[in-house]
């Protein structure tokens, strides 16, 4: 059992929905997959199987025998040897693309194109030209594009939102978005490729998607410090990164410290068991302490922890489903990769989702990430524009 | 230590907010209490506490010994020998009614002819002709009244009405509203008092308001079966009473089937020790079972379970924030009473409360009420329109 079995098999037991699925609409929508990923379960079979208007029915790999061995593990009825071929067929509505970063831009852009929608795995390009080129073709083909930033879709995080932005708490001072994984810890991980967009920040690029929700997009974020830890191997990888910036609010009020800590270093005990540390929130405002643990994912359990400075009082909250806006549609026992395959089937289906990720939110993302490795003297990653083929 | 005393003592020591309160704004909602009743702290006291803009600044009651000993218990300035008193003092905004239900529309009437906003204890009144006297007499000063029904203003009631009326778990089949107490087990308790408008129908009244709330308007309950246990020393007085009603919807689908249940005859153990037992309410629909245990004060620990008859899955849930309607504003340490009050306070202030019970549906109440009454061959209590002397 590989890591992302263990990841499902483990969500699926604590929800209790073991061996869950639901019957399929008379015509639901049609998914293909870019790519034999170790993370397409995760990411969308799971989601997919408790979905009543979304049919998973083509894997393209490189590989044949790839997409051919997925496709048979997850009873997906067509598997093709190469990534066109999905794109080639008249019958499916959306591609799911879980492939290295540096071919997330070329295959949505040729996807929407052939008339595909696309939910894209994070980061959604290497870099920001890359990422106006999609924003660009999603444009002309009206076609929906979405980053898959997957935790920005669960209840907790919108109650944190409200939260931020009903000023209850007096003005925002700090804060600090942490994730730590041991995912990359093989030298031929696609993680620490720089040619496949490897590194840390576009990895967990939701520690800076994270920065941009809570914050807001009404101001500037200037980087002021970065401590980048290099890959032994290839030091033009950030293996862990520690990133200071400043939010400078448009409406003059003081600057708002914010600090992201993207780190693939973690280490296993004995070099067999994983160090699970739940990806950490922390906002300082004026009257209140907030913190959220397991906001990456927060169907595994997580913890909202709000101690009011007047009243010294810590109360613990969590919120499954409901929030300010999901009413509702879904289920305690829904991953944020099933709430993000919800949003996206009512955009595709012409409805209004009640969260939704626009792709320039998705460029500014990538634009602070472009500001990180630039103060840190580190090179970008992928294309400029005028590189871009397609 | 009182029973009630030992509620809000329990309350705020699971809530972890004992001796918890809140500056006040500088010119906060003066309130008035007619009555020294035992229920007040829990009622108004314990949420003021919590409200910036609410101070409790008199009580009258007939026994100033009685007025002047509560006043001094919970630091109120003013004590009156009667309740007109209160209504005289011009710098009183609101005046809180928990007097016996039968002095409820009168007061009521009298308080907002003072200029007065009313915050009255359930129920309302004896029968539906007072209470159209007290919506008559609300409408024509234009000042604010609400019946306390508490339990409607907490988030996770808000979560159940929305999944009721989400439609995703079918038609719904049948609902019973269960509320079991052993306040009344004294000869003097008012609750088994006749003339003060005795008897669990009105006293517990939460459970005609339950059905109310969550089968809806649109429609005509008609009383099937009624099933009174009379109070031995005097069978005018409901001790218990379950009540079967069809609601017919006006849209032509089926009936569903209600039940009702209050009850005032739960035993001690010893006669000593109450038997606690959650207020139950249970919704059958054709594709799930919902029960919610605590639905009446779910701030002390409440349970919302759902089984989807289509997956087998039971998900427990639990609200006590947020729900589809208070968005950032409550604690999770706050009661029903105090969303009450915030829903109060807001309607008094010109604002738009995230919640509201307009008279019109204490109305439909206390007629359900008195089709119950009818049914058991019991007298209506209070007086008829033709009776009111104000």
């Amino acid at each position: 059992m590989g890591f992302y079995d263990w990841m499902i098999w483990t969500q699926r037991y604590i929800n209790g929905t073991l061996g869950l699925s639901v019957p399929k609409n008379t015509n639901p929508l049609r998914f293909g997959v870019l790519g034999a990923a170790d993370f397409s379960p995760v990411g969308l079979f799971d989601p997919a199987s408790t979905h009543p208007d979304v049919l998973v029915v083509a894997i393209g790999a490189r590989s044949l025998a790839k997409a051919q061995a997925q496709a048979s593990k997850w009873n997906i009825p067509l598997a093709f040897g190469s990534y066109q071929e999905v794109l080639d067929q008249p019958d499916i509505d959306a591609v799911y693309i879980p492939l290295p970063i540096a071919h997330h831009a070329e295959w949505t852009i040729k996807a929407v194109r052939a008339g595909k929608h696309v939910l894209c795995e994070k980061s959604l390009c290497c870099n920001q030209d890359e990422a106006r080129a999609v924003q660009k073709a999603a444009r002309e083909t009206g076609k929906v594009v979405l980053e898959a930033f997957h935790w920005q879709f669960h209840p907790v995080n919108h109650v944190l939102k409200t939260l931020v932005d009903s000023g209850k708490f007096g003005r925002m001072q700090s804060i600090v978005t942490e994730m730590r994984t041991v995912f990359a810890h093989t030298p031929d991980d696609i993680r620490l490729k720089y040619e496949m967009g490897g590194g840390a920040c576009l990895d967990l690029a939701y520690v800076f998607s994270g920065l941009r929700y809570f914050v807001g997009s009404k101001g500037e974020f200037v980087v002021t410090r970065t401590k980048p830890t290099l890959y032994p191997n290839d030091k033009r990888v950030d293996y862990k990164m520690e990133a200071d910036l400043d939010f400078h609010p448009d409406n003059g009020e003081p600057a708002i410290h914010c600090k992201a800590i993207a780190d693939l270093t973690q280490p296993r005990i004995l070099g067999i068991i994983p160090t699970i540390e739940p990806p950490r929130l922390k906002i300082e405002f004026e009257y209140a302490t907030v913190k959220l643990d397991g906001w990456v994912a927060p169907h595994y359990p997580h913890n909202l922890l709000i101690t009011d400075k007047r009243t010294n009082i810590t109360a613990k909250q969590k919120h499954y489903n409901f929030g300010p806006k999901w009413q509702a549609i879904g289920e305690t026992y829904w991953t944020t990769y099933r709430y993000q395959l919800e949003a996206f089937v009512m955009k595709v289906r012409g409805l209004e989702p009640p969260h939704w990720i626009d792709l320039e939110e998705s460029v500014e993302v990538l634009g602070i990430i472009g500001d990180v490795y630039e103060h840190a003297g580190m090179a970008w990653r992928g294309k400029t524009v005028e590189e871009m083929s397609v």
